[in-house]
């Protein structure tokens, strides 16, 4: 790859990581712990994160939702009575700073709380940028197989916590859990990992907790 | 996004495209069909490669692997006999044409055969770059969810098939077919959809013979 190119990306990445920090200063300032949740196609982002905000109670939820086109999970999320906002990045591979600021001023934060950014469904891309968040969580999912840490190691390194979605998939396919784990473990060592199901609700008081405890800086 | 980046990009796009068509035309007048395999991580893409090439007879195979780091595919590729080779983009989520232009060279390409391609696990980059293929076949899987199309429409407008990879594990998710199917009409009206599993082996004899048919031009 030409030397301009490689220097191009690392302008976007040095401007935009300076918005970056700027929104984290302000969602720290007032006290929403935000969490930028990063997956491949299908991992079962949204299906998580309602899974989260169901068990969060009175804390007050936001949910930005990024997307390529459409705004399905979006409509979703409003029927399920969370406040939900809409990015279509039409075609941009991640969400950046910049987009974020852009939705941020569009939303009434109150004082507390926790926003949710769902990310664009991409395994690669948005591990490589910060939109102020303070934590990454990264869903994976057991159909897609347990060789993911090694293929995609970045995304792995970055996160925050991992979340192994579609457990009631595990008796109806070869998913080797050691090798998962030992794949996480050699690219980031101290990460924790949940096992859940969407569909049965298991593992979501474990990863809760956590959450809370991990946001507990801000109360 | 600021004016010259795009810029930059489609500068990205116009240098690799002419790369693209000088390798495709290369390809073309050694008769090698040449396949590029996208999808999302996770969707199967290896394991239908592996279905489709077992079925392919005495044609002559070559198999190029894209990941971002690791050799996973390649070794497993190479123990069933495939001549593979393997690109490690460390970061970069797609392939492209200066890639494939590079590790072509290295390879003993006879007269006649089929190359597959397969990109980095990822539904949204890989579809924008041209790398010298005759035709895109996109992997999708049924637990990734029925509304792909709608959120990712860029890959299935270029792709050339799509092949609905885990079909055997239809009865332990909720996924609409015909949701799937209207999503991937709405953007591509005329391409074959090929439903599949690779525990099983269905569906792939209906792949293997269109993917003759439409190599045919080259024999």
């Amino acid at each position: 790859m030409p030397k301009e190119i490689i220097e191009v990306n690392q302008d976007i990445y040095e401007d935009t990581s300076i918005l970056a920090r700027e929104i984290n200063k302000k969602l720290t300032e007032k006290k929403i712990y935000t969490v930028n949740i990063l997956g491949g196609a299908g991992a079962g982002k949204t299906s998580v994160l309602i899974q989260i905000a169901n068990r969060l109670g009175s804390i007050d939820k936001f949910v930005i939702e990024g997307d390529l086109e459409s705004d399905i999970d979006t409509k979703k999320l409003q029927a399920l009575g969370f406040k939900s906002y809409q990015i279509n990045t039409h075609g941009t591979c991640h969400l950046n700073a910049p987009m974020i600021q852009a939705i941020i001023g569009k939303i009434e934060l109150g004082n507390g709380g926790m926003l949710f950014i769902e990310n664009i469904g991409n395994l690669v891309c948005p591990a490589e940028f910060e939109i102020g968040e303070h934590l990454k969580v990264l869903i994976c999912s057991v159909p897609e197989g347990s060789d993911k840490p090694y293929k995609y190691p970045i995304a792995f390194q970055k996160a925050g916590a991992v979340i192994l979605n579609k457990k009631d998939l595990m008796p109806y396919i070869d998913f080797d859990r050691d090798y998962f784990l030992s794949g996480v473990r050699a690219v980031n060592p101290v990460i924790p990992v949940f096992e859940v199901s969407c569909k049965t609700g298991e593992g979501f008081d474990a990863v809760v907790g956590w959450l809370l405890k991990s946001s507990s800086f801000l109360r």
